[in-house]
């Protein structure tokens, strides 16, 4: 079962007078059979519910400094049309009410509350985002995360990792990002990919002959995220590359003891964590222990790929700038703004060098 | 003044015993020194309404076959943490008193109503977004419609007519694919762009030295949109190109007249009507108008450029597709699907040509 939920706001240059505004309202309630009851805000306006039939509930303020509200809850099933009507004779009754001192009205997509495909998947800066999400895929709890595919229809499949949007089979802008955006030839080189558990950098890195990509992966996609990462995923081990399930740090470390060097790692592991207190925050430990270790594991020309995060969490990349301030090896970076389709917000990549 | 309106949503696996629910939350209400009222659903659930200090309204539905919701508004300066507490609280009883038949809990970032400055701006295909807007930078109603420049912190100025999302700063890839996303030559070319008040058509057309840009226009962007423009809006005539600011529809007319022809036509005047009974919307007959003039308008190697809509409108695109057929010359056509960064929906580009 589900709900729709309908807004509409009227916002006024002027005061007004609540009373008679709800007054004036109240025979459109009373056609639709709608019972009010009236409450006392301890002199916040005013404030009337009503209940109607089919399980409608109409919450209707009216705030004196000037706004307006209106929101009307009625089963999925109920008739769309007859609700349009209501809320069409309201603004229109409003529009006469009010007449001259209206500045905006405005009526919101309705929100689909306890659907069974849940479509509101907030960005990484917080803003709320209706995707176009017509079925659940896949839907798992792993150890680490909750794990979800979902089905948006212009996106194709889309990977949402404990909530947030990873990727998308429309997101070939994000692995190209992340390879460093076709500036950087893989052909005969050595690479490490951590993470990158959609399968999508590999599938790219090893059509362009790499003499050996190695990739630390908790679990792949291989079975629903066809369109990115192809049969790349089918076998752990293949021409030119090789994919190790196991925990990335104690490998790193390895690694760093042999003497084992790269020309490219990528980093598809996490985003910057938002958390903007680094010294509270093992996460941003976490990130600096595997910076530290994979800086250490790159050849004096190699370089680093990583993803941020959102171009709007400021805070979170000044911190992560930051951190590259105090690795081991003195380092180099650039950053680049890119559009990965089914984010909604544009995203922060960076490479890193060493100096 | 504005309203916070946060909303929390819990889907059961299993009906629920409304009383008793509602009876769970109470204690947390009272803590609150909100003030209840129980209201007669007609068998559709239990609905209670609470008004607490400060203006604060909670309402609280329990939907038997397994939905509880809760609505909390509050003005914008009350204390947020403060209401963070409340909903944590009632989270946390509610997983109590639901125990073992939860299947999602889903609180959404708080939809802010009545504010100065307007966030939401649905996609063409109906679906609710918040920008990250932060100022109005120009409004006004002309003659043909509401023009709005609102300020986004990712995509610069946006340029928003009758609602609707039309270009942002950040859109170049919108430019590029209404010129057939580079794949064409406008050096010594004539070019005939309809529409682009906004300049970065015209400004990215006259980089590559054509012969003759005419541009068709209402009014601009100048002042407001000057990544995209540029300076190229300052005059009205240049070094290879001139800008006409009347009607499109007679001039086109005496063009087929004179038997003046182009190598290039832009469309860029209005994405494809939404609508889907053509027959009885005049916004479809002027398209075709315009089309059909275009068309004949164009020299027999001659290509014309438009925007469709949004990729999920397959409808509309599908009714567009079927106009093409209707024209007085026969065409052949092709798509292309673009990822228009501050659009948050992938669109449609046309390219159509005389067979």
């Amino acid at each position: 079962m589900a709900l729709r939920h309908y807004t509409l706001d009227v916002c006024l240059s002027t005061p007004v007078d609540c009373d008679s505004t709800v007054r004036g309202l109240l025979s459109i309630f009373h056609e639709q059979e709608m019972t009010e009851t009236v409450h006392d805000t301890d002199g916040h306006g005013c404030l009337a519910t009503f209940v109607g039939k089919k399980g409608r509930v109409l919450v209707l303020r009216v705030h004196s400094q000037g706004l307006v509200t209106i929101d009307l809850q009625c089963y999925e099933d109920d008739n769309i049309v007859q609700l349009d009507n209501i809320l069409n004779a309201l603004e229109k009754k409003l529009k006469v009410l009010l007449d001259g001192n209206i500045k905006r009205i405005k009526r919101l997509p309705p929100l689909i509350r306890g659907a069974e495909v849940d479509r509101y998947w907030p960005t990484a800066d917080g803003r709320l985002i209706e995707y176009d999400i017509d079925r659940v895929i896949y839907e798992e709890d792993s150890p680490y995360q909750n794990i979800k595919i979902l089905h948006s229809q212009q996106f194709g499949n889309i990977l949402v990792l404990n909530g947030d949007v990873n990727l998308a089979e429309s997101d070939l802008a994000y692995t190209q990002a992340i390879m460093g955006s076709g500036k950087e030839s893989y052909a005969g080189k050595e690479v490490l990919i951590l993470g990158g558990g959609d399968g999508g950098i590999l599938a790219e890195v090893v059509k362009q002959k790499p003499k050996m990509v190695t990739m630390k992966v908790i679990d792949g996609c291989k079975m629903h995220m066809r369109k990115t990462c192809g049969n790349i995923l089918d076998n752990l081990k293949g021409d030119g590359y090789q994919i190790l399930v196991e925990d990335c740090v104690p490998v790193l470390k390895k690694y760093v003891q042999d003497g084992k060097t790269f020309d490219y790692v990528i980093n598809d592991l996490t985003a910057v964590p938002i958390s903007t207190q680094p010294e509270e925050d093992s996460t941003w430990e976490f990130l600096r222990l595997i910076l530290d270790l994979s800086i250490k594991v790159l050849r004096p020309t190699g370089k680093y790929f990583t993803q941020g995060n959102s171009v709007n969490l400021t805070e979170a990349l000044n911190l992560y700038e930051e951190q590259l301030e105090k690795l081991s090896c003195p380092v180099g970076f650039s950053k680049e703004v890119v559009c990965v389709p089914s984010y909604l917000e544009l995203w922060v990549f960076y490479t890193v060098w060493k100096k």
